[in-house]
């Protein structure tokens, strides 16, 4: 066997019985084509996105959040910590704690723990504990890398507790990978040879590896990673090393960073407010095997209210960062005549973030 | 050919292909079985759900909502006009509406309007217009029966605009019976003969008529109304003709009824909040065919947080209702050692009712 540097010799890692137990409560996701806005674009592309909203936290994260458990639960912990903006990644760790009879501590960025009650609400039915951070500065409204410090600082001192970190390390997008896998043989099954380009939003990285990867080894697949302005990680960052969390915690990780202290502005798509970014897809972007783009907030909504009155389903905040790329994607590949077979992650909707909708319908958002 | 009591001559009634095309957004919906919850209550019953959930707008009603913007749309109508209660049914019928290219005006119970802004995001998302209902005062916190005069009202002297009702006529029980249809083939696939008991909440009855009326035929099956205490119409109700609407501009119908100026507490499962109920249902009720029982909210919302640590997905208020009738009816085949087979209709999510589970949780919720 050639030696490759790679940290494991098997290509693949098999998925735990209990896992796929858990998981078959909502996968596999579906893929749609998007017929619906194909038409309504005029486009002779072809868009197929998966679906990854219908888990029971509605997005992508629980695909990582019950392997965490499940793992952590195997080796005796009792009881996880973690820290959660908009609070996508801390209801997913509530939901697949509560499946593994683990306790789970949420550290929640303070602005918004006010702004957004409703995913504090889904954790704490889900039996988790919820506390807006940082808790040591109560006027502060809080950061993620702020947050991740609450959590670690938690978890550092207590035997029973592990820290749990949703995106930006490699175990994470490892777990991820389930939705490109699958995808790639629900194309093949709609006919595809293969998708002309994959992208999708990119916080911490890990929705998008969780598509891309698997497509990764095929060279003539594009693939696009799509940041929102305010926090232009990818784009406007310096690849270096940098920590993850804002207090210097953490290990440091070779990636494109804005500087560990950096505050972005309160836009809606709190899962894309992250200074730095997965370690992998930073590679990827260096080396020039994956794209950047960056869109405003205003454009992201526009795009998703579009997609919302064509295919029926509300994006996340995050998510209408890919549907942005998406259709402006269709839109080029329309003036040049090509027929290009565009795949996204639909990577959850926006049922608890409609106060966004709500003000860019009214004229009230922030164009950052 | 036997001449029968029906008005139609066939007993199925083709789908048309546009409204498959747009069903195949969310439809075939997914037949779970309840491990998580059967293993939570030591059962050796079998309980199977049928999620609607993970329609667009989050319930069953879009089934319904699709077939009459589809039908109004090839009848030449222009314009929709309807009333919503916490939302459901306005959102669904917003959602239809977009896809066939019809406007949607949607009469809103005014105390909804003001405590659960999410649905009307959701239904602005769309498209639709959203105004509070009663139009004509401004102080009445409003009810379904006003709220479908003033959409009645809005109607009748445009000839662009039709009204849409979202439950209780039989052509909506007729939409709504796909889910039955899909459940018993499911069922099959799954290996088992035939359900013991199918059940679901009952507001105006078309959640629990689409699961239950495919499996009438069988006369071993038992059927189940839940309905709340607050609202008991089929448990305390009397039989005879009333009005649909609080301002007696409907049809008179033959139903269980409070009386059409009944005026329910204000609980948080505003589906079930309806002084009336199917014929069609209420006809099952009287005839012995179906029973019903009723349950205060409180013991509801016991139940959904159990299911909901058990089995992810988090129960709409109404659907609580269904979920805390068959944990009683799991309890008690446990003790006399009875191993049934248990179907309900998971009617909707309760994503944008959060705020109720944080009144059950905070001990804030009145037991009505």
């Amino acid at each position: 066997m050639t030696q490759r540097r790679y940290l494991l010799a098997e290509s693949e890692i098999p998925i735990p019985a209990e896992v796929l137990d858990v998981y078959a409560m909502w996968r596999p996701t579906p893929l749609y084509r998007a017929l619906g806005l194909e038409q309504a674009l005029g486009t002779s592309c072809r868009i197929f996105y998966k679906y990854e909203g219908g888990s029971p936290a509605g997005s992508h994260k629980p695909n990582t959040a019950v392997a965490q458990a499940y793992y952590n639960q195997q080796d005796g912990t009792r009881r996880l910590a973690t820290e959660t903006g908009a609070g996508q990644w801390g209801s997913a760790l509530a939901f697949a704690c509560a499946q593994f009879g683990l306790e789970c501590k949420v550290y929640r960025v303070r602005a918004s723990y006010g702004q957004k009650p409703y995913r504090r609400i889904l954790m704490e039915t889900w039996g988790a504990s919820v506390v807006p951070s940082p808790v040591a500065d109560p006027d502060s409204p809080g950061s993620l890398g702020l947050a991740i410090s609450d959590a670690v600082a938690d978890a550092a001192p207590r035997a029973d507790t592990h820290y749990s970190l949703g995106s930006v390390l490699n175990h994470v997008l490892l777990h991820q990978t389930i939705i490109g896998l699958e995808a790639k043989e629900q194309l093949a099954a709609a006919g595809e040879t293969r998708p002309d380009v994959v992208l999708s939003s990119c916080g911490g990285g890990s929705n998008l590896a969780g598509l891309a990867l698997p497509f990764m080894g095929d060279p003539d697949i594009r693939l696009v990673a799509v940041e929102p302005s305010s926090c232009p990680t990818l784009t406007e960052g310096r690849f270096e090393y940098d920590f993850g969390d804002t207090a210097g915690m953490t290990p440091l990780l070779p990636m494109y960073t804005l500087g560990h202290e950096f505050m972005p502005p309160s836009i809606h798509a709190g899962g894309l407010r992250y200074h730095g970014d997965a370690p992998i897809i930073c590679n990827l972007v260096q080396h020039g095997r994956m794209e950047a783009m960056a869109y405003p907030q205003g454009k992201t909504f526009e795009a998703a209210v579009q997609f919302a009155r064509a295919e029926g389903k509300i994006p996340a905040p995050e998510t209408g960062h890919a549907v942005r790329a998406v259709i402006d994607e269709a839109l080029a590949a329309k003036e040049t005549g090509e027929e290009r077979v565009i795949l996204f992650n639909f990577s959850g909707h926006g049922l608890l973030d409609l106060s966004a909708y709500d003000d860019y319908l009214n004229g009230r958002l922030i164009d950052a």
